[in-house]
């Protein structure tokens, strides 16, 4: 095998140029032996940010970080399975909803998911609110789960492409964090190595996404729609709308709460309608002919949600924790809510106290915003905006600062953009 | 004063921004505490490669890079100070000359320096082939030697643009060496601290150079010269060819006897003409009303040349060492020197011994290439064209392999390129 040299990587890819099969796999041997330092492997990544990768690169750079680690095999269960992934949204809480509906059709559902860091929170991070609940599952564990529940949401364990567990980290404090090559690379390595069969995708645009711009979206969605296919994942992508939250809650307790009032049936009309549309795209995915509203409607959903916080040891009766303090934002005249600005409201949570601002942070299990008006909504001068809850006083300070900016008020009716904007397939 | 984080200057940098002065002085501040991490300056590094900066931004950075260690004071020495500094070419040995020659005009001359890493030598490991010679002198050393011999060539204190010191060493693992703003903070940086009063600086152009390109070359060289200038230096820019190499000789020992030949008034005749020609713009910077070359024929420069040595411990008259492998390359046929490659040159006396690939390697007093013929020269069949010089078989060997492609033979006459290119000044 040719040698290799750290400096004619990086130098190849600053140049425009496409590193070979033979180069990312010495690569990431390298960089995992230690003999690739860590400022080589950032400035490769800002070069990638720059310079971008080609199709079948990024292929290669995908299947190498699956290949730095274990792959796990789903292929014994009775079920067929299928996974959603979110790019990450401001009160997104889908996944809570979807994972048990999904399953209640007929389909396994192994949702390995991540903590949150920054405005957009974690599944795991909501989940844990629920008292006694653990994310942490053996492999064994996990297939025993999606054989007799047909659920899962659970940490990515460690042996899942180690390399990209160490890629993320860096990204993280180099500013390469916004680059389609790298975003989706990160997201398929640990999505194809989990084993799911079929995959969809929530790619979020809007205010409170990461991605503001339906061009690149839709790049974004092209990309990882091609790397599942290209790994033999059945891979769909839905590009959602991400200007205003996703239903009313904010936070992790919050946001279970509003979860489990759509699992009976109740619950915002906006939360409810995505996750019937992504569980559509996966039961049809798998090839299972079932109508997932009916199994909404009829309590099957909520009894699989159940079963699957249970089994994680998880009270799925218990009470949430709930905020020492409480505000209500009132608005400042009558008028009709122009626009809620999701990203504004991620970050007033955040600041309440329900993200975090580093890795090694708590979260505020309680902390978060209710949003108590709609988009186009006409409200009353004093009338209540906002529900503020955070554990102390100085959270709420922080947070109260933020949310003044979160809206804005005017005097014509508004129509609601649409949330379902467009389906990407191969 | 703002509070910073590396992020958001990567950031900016990245997005195209211009750093302010706060963020920069932050910066390094930061980086020299140990709170900003060598992957996080290393991607801003590969983001000043695709981005550029501003000239103000390039010249705070370069400011702050000298304020960053101790800036030497010459300004009680009783002589005007003028440094010449070249950008590295094959065989450019003009220091060894031109510093004991601008002090024979009656300037004073603190050539700091480095060594030499790939295939362009360095002037310490050149001189360190003088029995005795010591390249490290303390600050007050420095001083008396310029007052009392006039010239001073030794190595860069490690307290002068501490910063440059670090980032020179990320940028050489990081393949963000290439890159004109950091190329030229880094230099000027170093000359600046110094504390010369007047700079020349010897732009090479060419194959043998790291800038092949003209255009590139100005840029540089213009570059520069702002930075000088904005800081007080007089500084004026030589372009120069360096397709083929500078005299004959191309090698550590080889060089320094090349030397004394050129100061006792033999030498080759391109190397006469650029030591004169940067030697004129040295003594016009600082006003001096003296002919170089009256001081090169008289012996005044070779008198300071010794001083200088013996100040520094050397032996002027001592013999230098000697290879104990000698090899001359032939001619495959008869025809006319169409042209010599100066990178290749390089790199075969590099590979004889002459350089190091790594910082901590040690480098050979004797090893080298002497270039018996000119571009242009008619030669008959098998009539020698290098003699190769090695200390030991292997490397012997390696260089022979690499210098069978540092020559075209034609049939046509060639005429010879011009040295000097152009003059670049404020």
């Amino acid at each position: 095998m040719t040698t290799y040299s750290a400096i004619d990587v990086i130098t190849t890819k600053r140049d425009g140029g496409t590193l070979s099969d033979d180069a990312i796999t010495w690569l990431f041997d390298a960089y995992m032996r230690g003999e690739v330092a860590d400022e080589q492997m950032s400035s490769l990544l800002m070069a990638i940010f720059f310079n971008g990768m080609a199709p079948g690169e990024l292929r290669t750079w995908t299947d190498r970080m699956i290949a730095s680690g274990e792959r796990l095999d789903l292929s014994g269960l009775s079920r067929p399975t299928v996974d959603k992934h979110s790019t990450g949204g401001v009160g997104d809480k889908i996944s809570l909803i979807l994972a048990p509906l999904v399953a209640a059709c007929g389909a396994a559902v192994p949702q390995l998911s991540g903590r949150g860091l920054g405005h957009t929170g974690g599944t795991l991070d909501k989940l844990e609110s629920i008292p006694g609940w653990r994310a942490n599952l053996s492999n064994d564990e996990i297939r025993d789960q999606l054989e007799k529940v047909g659920a899962v949401i659970c940490a990515t364990g460690e042996t899942l492409a180690p390399v990209d567990r160490r890629l993320y980290a860096l990204r993280d404090v180099t500013a390469t964090v916004e680059s389609i090559p790298l975003i989706s690379s990160s997201i398929m390595s640990k999505k194809i190595a989990e084993g799911t069969g079929a995959l969809v995708l929530d790619v979020k645009v809007g205010r409170g996404a990461f991605i503001k711009d339906l061009e690149r979206a839709r790049e974004l969605a092209t990309t990882m729609v091609d790397l599942g296919t290209s790994h033999g994942v059945a891979t769909v992508a839905q590009l959602t709308n991400m200007n205003a939250p996703l239903g009313r809650a904010v936070g992790n307790a919050l946001e279970v709460s509003e979860s489990v009032d759509v699992l009976r049936g109740a619950g915002p009309h906006d939360v409810r309608e995505l996750t019937l549309a992504l569980a559509r795209l996966m039961v049809e995915l798998v090839g299972l002919d079932v109508d997932p509203e009916k199994k909404l409607d009829d309590g099957s959903a909520y009894d699989v949600y159940c079963h699957m916080i249970e089994a994680q040891g998880g009270n799925s009766d218990a009470t949430l924790p709930v905020a020492k303090f409480r505000e209500t934002v009132p608005a400042p005249r009558a008028g009709i809510v122009a626009s809620l600005d999701a990203l504004c409201i991620g970050v007033a949570a955040w600041r309440l106290g329900a993200g975090r601002a580093k890795k090694e942070d708590p979260v505020s299990a309680a902390a978060g915003v209710l949003c108590l008006v709609r988009e186009g909504d006409e409200v009353e001068a004093k009338q209540p905006l906002f529900e503020l809850h955070a554990d102390d006083f100085e959270h709420l300070v922080r947070g109260h600062d933020t949310i003044t900016d979160a809206f804005v008020l005017g005097d014509e009716p508004v129509s609601a953009s649409p949330l379902l904007i467009e389906r990407i397939k191969k």
